[in-house]
């Protein structure tokens, strides 16, 4: 669990997109965000108010997040001055980058001395179970993909975000670094041992009241010979009521395998239901989340009226459309 | 790498079962194994020659495999003394436990000053990659089962000692702890990260002569919720040519998991193709295994003929009848 509120540290980031972490946490958690850390030559801008580590101390934060990816994968040593500095000051330090924290001696010596916690969220603080396979109370929806990085996560934040709104029981349960970060906890479940995979999603998703809703975020895919087996840990551990398919169509291989084909939504809807109804055989798919980003308006709503069509389930990009469909679909199971 | 021979540590094991791991190497390997050492009080007998410890050395063993169970998960001050003697007399020492050899102080201590490896073989030692899907030249074969220990490792070292046995290029892949133990080497799939385990699987059995099979050992099952990621990974990351059906007929829930029922041979087969094919979309399926050790001879005859004729696929009890008709099958394909 990682204090809030946040400052958010962006460094030197070259543009927005080396900013996508801070950037998701200030779209989806403001209420958690005090303000933007910017060195001397950043290009990058989230939209939060830019503020000193003293400041933003002053005013509430109590972490300092690394929202932004290192260049070459090295945290420089400009980066590492104002992170010990945070720490003196008071702050614990958040980062989701491959390079450990705690790998750094400067830092490892001040958290020592200063007391501050280094989160690595890649590294898993917990010794999870093995899955038992329990019924658990409450309510469960989980995002199954065509292919890698086609909006799972995006489509689990947005249904949360939407159920909040009209006053619904609804959590995110983070399974990724990002998710971790914007959120403050989760499970990081590609560094989980094998035979921890689905127990540490179970463990994610506790029982809850009958009306609660979590929305897990998905990984993987089904298809994907890299990572299924995240997905299918995902799939079991979770035993969700509900799946969401999503899909980005402009894919023309799945993500890093040039040579493997995405399968047909419809395909993906069957294959991940029956393994989905092994572990509750109540589950049914909700809908469609299509990520049409590279599309025109009109070119967006046209894919989504076909999809919805030849499925016969509501389909909609939520990011453009809103996830109001997908939440009523949800309700009406 | 684990050296051999072995001398088969046995303690103070209070039956053949507490034995198993040393009986497999026995049975699978005879040709590895110079003889057992059984302590003061030992129930077990795997029928190796009792030898001490400068004997088998003098006799050319150069590991000690601890070929059995800890009573109640503890490495005892008794066993800590013949494991540090043999060190000192220049054997390495090889462990599937739980508890590691490297956490025992005076184990620790000894290797630091011999030289003496320890390896536990619960602990993967490679880091392996993200797997890449690309095909590989060469056959291979994967057990996939109704259940966890329905026989998965058992037919794969029976199919492979039928090939070396005809003459036919063929490597038998342990993937868990027994297994690494009675070959010397292998994968601890369950406890690689994630991320990982279809690359590992991918590493484990990389290209090779067009007409050599790879015997993948097998793990978890696709209907069981606790592991089926794992199982997963194995499909996907080892792109099977070849599927073998692995059953135990007397099974009245998933191991484990009282509230699961096991999946119909038929559900096994169709959807353990379906996602193999997605990897290799040559895959086929061999023939069933049916682990008939709680059925009588004539029960066992009875049963894999309804199963052969229902299925319409080769089906025996390879410790039964023999792995030549799962070969005979293997070799159609």
């Amino acid at each position: 669990m990682i204090r809030t509120p946040y400052l958010l540290f962006l460094g030197d980031a070259p543009d927005n997109l080396a900013a996508k972490v801070a950037q998701g946490i200030q779209d989806w958690r403001p209420e958690n965000v005090v303000g933007q850390f910017r060195m001397e030559g950043c290009k990058a801008d989230v939209g939060a108010p830019d503020m000193s580590l003293q400041d933003a101390w002053d005013k509430g934060a109590r972490t300092l997040v690394v929202g932004v990816a290192n260049r070459g994968g090295v945290i420089s040593e400009a980066w590492i001055a104002v992170l010990a500095e945070a720490m003196e000051i008071g702050f614990d330090i958040a980062s989701g980058l491959h390079n450990l924290l705690r790998d750094e001696k400067v830092l490892k010596a001040t958290s020592a001395r200063t007391g501050a916690t280094l989160h690595d969220v890649r590294i898993p603080t917990v010794a999870y179970p093995i899955a038992n396979g329990k019924k658990r109370s409450g309510k469960r929806c989980l995002a199954v993909g065509t292919d890698c990085s086609v909006g799972k996560m995006y489509t689990g934040m947005a249904m949360d975000a939407e159920m909040q709104k009209r006053g619904l029981k609804s959590t995110f349960r983070p399974t990724g670094q990002t998710g971790i970060l914007i959120t403050g906890k989760g499970v990081p479940l590609d560094a989980v041992v094998a035979d921890f995979m689905a127990g540490a999603v179970e463990w994610l998703t506790p029982e809850n009241d009958a009306d609660h809703w979590d929305h897990i975020e998905g990984q993987g895919s089904l298809w994907h010979v890299s990572y299924s087996g995240v997905t299918m840990a995902l799939i079991h551990g979770g035993q969700p009521d509900a799946l969401v398919l999503a899909h980005e169509p402009t894919r023309t291989h799945m993500r890093g395998l040039p040579d493997y084909a995405l399968p047909a939504l419809e395909d993906l809807r069957e294959r991940a239901l029956q393994m989905a109804q092994i572990a509750n055989p109540a589950c049914k798919v909700a809908g469609v989340s299509v990520n049409t980003k590279a599309l025109s308006d009109a070119d967006a709503t046209a894919l989504c009226a076909e999809i919805e069509g030849r499925m016969g389930l509501p389909t909609v990009d939520p990011y453009r459309h809103g996830a109001g469909r997908l939440v009523d679909a949800l309700l009406e199971l």
